[in-house]
């Protein structure tokens, strides 16, 4: 069994997620999937870098020291330190990079250049950052086409919860017609929240206290995060090639008690939508707004942090999936899961 | 590209679900998954049977005779006829069989012989036959197993919605430790119409008249369905050997107007719930019964003939799937998704 080499980019929580289940995981991994790993190289803007490629970085060893606060370049880890980012992307052996740096919805970097580094390194990658899928995802998925790579982004849209394998895979020849979904865990925390009579101010701050909301918490609340999550989905599962900065976005920081009171006496419920779909004459419709829903949609009773899609398709009624739209863990899995289906569809491949 | 031969055993509402799929996704197939296929013969106990491996049968007519209520060896379609389905699966030079008889939950037969002869004979496998895959999982997978061949049952379980492709393609690598689902639609109906205040018997009545329930109701109402199916679950995805007449099973049929005003009062909602995990001993709990949710359970909202599932893991929070749960386009896409898997699986391989 030959041992498939990874590089992490970026070790903050949902790699650290990800080195934990691999970790954890690595008999059954062996046993049920033939997957035998070596982590050769962990980088972190914060945390340093280091790459040892021969005797391969003990993933245990490197969760301690990063949990311990010290940085991964301090000694106690062995190998070469004091490489960027981009020569330990370009420089290692890896055939798979992990890329779990931070989201940017201005431009995208420094993800955009370490997915493309990678791709024209002939590495295959997955990645957890939302920025260069929802602002380069044609670009991106060309690049990979025309290099014979594979590109792939489960977590960067309801983390774990499978979407991207599961249209795949799992609904495969199914024409998607149409996308619903509770895409922010923050803001439906704060709506389920104000539901039950509590004020904005004071569920932010308790959101904040429990690390669900940042102490900037725009990209929640204004609804940036959701949105460029609807821009991946509608692009990657409608084949579209729709503009974040087009998508029309309305938060929920206007959304106030009464408007709460007045829909639920008409046992309605708001949350923070994002849809996505065509019209008759093709021209798409992709939003991302507060709404109010009825009872009887299963939607209305998807609370707190949970996130929830409904999926449209031409060959079935409505598919729904709910489950974890954040955490390290859940993350974490999402990128362990992108790493299998690269290894089973290369191992297939090279048969 | 070559045809992949096809072979329909059993053409009811299933079955011809599956045709009118493939018939009408036909150009995606091929452009999609190189998927072109030829169906040499079709075989159905009440239809006849008919088999043609040089020109292939044309599925538009096929369905055209099927729904105008001719046989299907009537002379209208050109081929062989007056074969037995034993015959016709056993001569055919079709690749993949695609099995969409009758459950049978005493003997799971024909259903079982069927799958075996198709095993056996070196085809792979697509049903929707709960029998034989609720009572002979261990027998039939080790078969295919032994024999290199594919045995796929996407439709077995809330029919199109997918499970069990979801679950090794998008789930891998999670250990499942805990199922709990609504997996009958027909008596979820029912106990929703009793919810919003109707008695037992006018709502079967009605579910009878809308088709969700057979003249003889009992499969559903008295949880045999839902049994099957949270055993072949529990089989499947938890690495099981559950039987099925082991499983404790309750029907809805003692369910009164009280039981649900007086669980509606404390917020409550009865729902025939099936669920299956191990205690600390290693012993299974697997169950269909009349359960109590709270409103905080996202099942609680499932209404109508909708199905759930809610699949608890090791990796992170619980991920829940709802969706049809029966009805020919939706089980016969469940059959397709399952025939373009093993095309796909067929085709990596052969590379």
């Amino acid at each position: 069994m030959k041992e498939v080499k990874l590089v992490f980019v970026g070790f903050g929580t949902v790699a650290q997620g990800c080195a934990k289940h691999l970790a954890s995981h690595k008999k059954e991994l062996e046993r049920d999937y033939s997957f035998q790993f070596k982590v050769v190289a962990i980088t972190d803007t914060v945390k340093g870098s280091i790459l040892n490629s021969d005797q391969g970085i003990n993933l245990p060893d490197a969760l301690r020291v990063s949990q311990s606060g010290a940085k991964l370049d301090a000694g106690e880890l062995k190998g070469k330190t004091g490489l960027s980012t981009i020569e330990t992307i370009r420089d290692t052996d890896a055939e798979i990079v992990i890329e779990a740096t931070w989201t940017n919805l201005k431009d995208a970097e420094p993800g955009l250049t370490h997915l493309v580094t990678a791709i024209e390194n002939g590495k295959d990658v997955a990645t957890s950052n939302k920025g260069p899928i929802a602002l380069a995802y044609k670009r991106l998925t060309e690049l990979a086409k025309s290099k014979g790579r594979q590109l792939r982004f489960e977590s960067t849209v309801m983390s774990g919860t499978p979407i991207f394998n599961m249209h795949e895979f799992a609904l495969q020849a199914a024409k998607i017609t149409a996308l619903k979904g509770i895409l922010n865990g923050t803001s439906n925390y704060v709506l389920t929240e104000m539901t039950a009579g509590k004020n904005y101010n004071e569920v932010l701050k308790r959101a904040q206290e429990l690390g669900y909301a940042e102490v900037d918490p725009s990209g929640d609340v204004e609804a940036y995060d959701p949105t460029a999550k609807i821009t991946i989905l509608t692009n990657a599962l409608m084949n579209a090639n729709v503009n974040y900065h087009d998508v029309e976005r309305q938060g929920i920081t206007n959304i106030t008690p009464d408007d709460i009171n007045i829909a639920a006496k008409e046992s309605k419920r708001i949350k923070l939508i994002a849809s996505a779909s065509k019209d008759a004459k093709g021209k798409w419709a992709v939003s991302c707004k507060p709404t109010q829903l009825p009872s009887t949609d299963i939607l209305a009773h998807v609370d707190g942090v949970m996130n929830a899609l409904k999926i449209s398709m031409d060959v079935q009624p409505d598919v729904t999936i709910i489950g974890p739209g954040a955490g390290g863990d859940s993350a974490g899995y999402g990128l362990l899961s992108d790493v299998l289906t690269i290894h089973r569809l290369r191992n297939l491949n090279a048969r």
